[in-house]
């Protein structure tokens, strides 16, 4: 069985890397030889996941179709399933998952919590809602992640113009939620919906950017159970294959569903040093239908995010001084070329001491050149 | 700085799995693009190890040559040497490494203990030895490995007919020991000298080939601080620069150097699970000159070769069954063609009960079709 992948950055190269124990057989669909998973594997092909014919062009070369991203063109995978092409994350699973609006009405269906919410097509009511209900957060339905796509509004004529930019498609509002915490919860399931369930972490972001995740988090356990319970839940609403990352708010409500991905996941990156099995190798176990990996936690680690600096330093160049800074921290580069706000690695400690974990991934993240770990 | 690798076996495969993350350059030079490691590399070169021109040829492609075999020709590398290539381990400890009576000489020669051995090209000589001293271990001084080029002698006209057999070049003779426990160590060298030295481990041999490796070695810590002492010595004996794996005799004198290998070693794959950084990622972090990663065990473990059966069972074949047996076994298979007594991959499990870390790994190891794990 060929497992392709649509897409070829970090997620790509990550399960690529992760593939080689078990002897599976990968490819990916990229734009160009310079991304990060062509860099470094045996088999790729060039074309674009927006574009129907290098779609299919790919699809009859492997068994199973999945991605690394979500910029895919919808009707095509539609097709494609129609067509009898096997696809995981299934067509539906994806075109829910990667439309706001979609995913939160799939939630609401299923009877689980997300934020308050309006989706709207019409420019005079989202101001309207902003003039009556105050300060919203309005998020555009497809595209947007690491904070892109998303705004913070206080003006309704603003709010107008946001919806009138989006052409049509509908816009979500939801108010300026307090949060006491960001969670996040991975599930991985086979298409039988045999799954495991990933420890909860604690993600911070800056701006909407993740910037580090601290696993496992340390809440309260009943609260915790809750998470574990709510992405499986999720997870089984759209009928997930593979990687499901359910992005959770903490509220003094409780635990709200913010965000879903259909793949691997920034905030399950601390899983290929800290737990048995990756993230990577279960989404790609799960892909082909095999028997998942234990997803206990073996260590504690804190994870950072490296940031492309405004100044384009580039992490690959300081290599030498930041193994020398901590001989333990395990430093993830992704070949990509620096650019400011860019995501170009990560770093990873194991620490029971979840300060010290903070203190020694920030040393090392500056050492690289990133832009600096929230602590 | 690109790292060339002479060689494309299950070493160089785990080599190049380890250098992603850090985003390391290396090719491989391999006689085959169905070698484990060609097949999952993004460059190879296709060229004999043994012929001068394909080495030079690599070697002006790569910034350091480094090796996952011995079968080289030592007069190129020395050549290669003279004329400015950076060979890491160098042709002077290679050549003496590779050589099992220069090894056991240079060891003599630091003071280290190694068994009582004795080195003729003189058939009569060797006949003479078995018949007044008995039963011996005859070995070639190329070569041999996995049990390979070693020979349990006890009658002297064999003894005289083997040494005839290996043309001229010295062979190695030593009486049978009475072994408590063979251990193996490995150390890992900068070119300054900075180094690291992993935990010692226990390793099981059957028929001169080994099938199991339990690590760390469970022996009392006088004995492994001299065991790490050893290897530590032994490395700077012969300069090493990446992993030197130092094979030791546990025996009722103590302990004794049976083998040196200047590469990553089947005694050392378990670091890939069981300790912070493996001895892939730090071979070549010494060959490039960076900084060591910690080599610190954070989980006991027990590793398996699989090797194959004389029905040429797949692995690859089995592996949906083997993932079912033991969510928490680590699976590593080569990309190899089964052949009888052929090592197809390894299977390594964490488990603090040694025991039961056995019996795991056997399981996984059958169901995989391997040969019988001892007990």
């Amino acid at each position: 069985m060929v497992v392709g992948v649509v897409g070829g950055g970090q997620l790509a190269r990550m399960m690529y890397q992760e593939s080689i124990p078990l002897g599976l057989d990968i490819r990916f669909l990229v734009t160009s030889p310079d991304e990060p998973a062509a860099q470094v594997s045996r088999h790729h092909t060039i074309g674009s996941a927006t574009s129907a014919d290098d779609l299919r062009r790919f699809a009859e070369q492997v068994d199973v179709l999945t991605f690394d991203h979500e910029v895919v063109d919808l009707d095509t995978l539609a097709d494609l399933h129609a067509s009898g092409c096997v696809l995981r994350p299934g067509a539906s699973t994806f075109a829910t998952v990667s439309h706001k609006v979609h995913m939160r009405r799939a939630m609401t269906g299923a009877g689980l919590p997300v934020p308050p919410f309006l989706a709207t097509i019409d420019p005079a009511e989202a101001a309207s809602v902003v003039s009556d209900d105050g300060p919203q957060v309005l998020k555009l339905a497809h595209g947007g992640y690491d904070g892109r796509g998303t705004f913070f509004v206080d003006d309704p004529a603003e709010a107008a113009r946001l919806v009138e930019s989006a052409s049509g498609a509908e816009v979500l509002l939801e108010p300026r939620l307090d949060l006491l915490a960001e969670l996040a919860v991975l599930v991985v399931r086979r298409p039988s919906g045999a799954h495991v369930v990933y420890d909860p972490v604690t993600t911070v972001q800056v701006g909407g950017q993740c910037r580090r995740v601290d696993a496992p988090a340390s809440h309260a356990d009943a609260l915790l159970a809750s998470a574990r319970a709510l992405a499986r839940d999720a997870a089984e609403a759209v009928d997930a294959v593979g990687v499901l990352a359910v992005e959770l708010f903490l509220t003094r409500e409780g635990l709200l569903i913010n965000e879903l991905a259909a793949r691997p996941h920034n905030s399950g990156h601390h899983t290929l040093d800290g737990t048995v099995t990756s993230q990577f190798e279960n989404h790609l176990r799960a892909v082909l239908d095999l028997p998942l990996g234990d997803a206990s936690t073996v260590e504690s680690t804190v994870t950072a995010n490296l940031i492309g600096r405004d100044d384009a330093t580039d992490p690959a160049a300081r290599l030498p001084e930041a193994l020398a800074v901590d001989p333990a921290a395990r430093i993830h580069l992704y070949g990509k070329t620096p650019r400011h706000d860019r995501k170009l690695g990560h770093v990873t400690v194991c620490d029971d001491d979840r300060d010290r974990g903070v203190e020694r991934v920030r040393r090392v993240v500056e050492t690289l050149g990133g832009q600096e770990v929230p602590r």
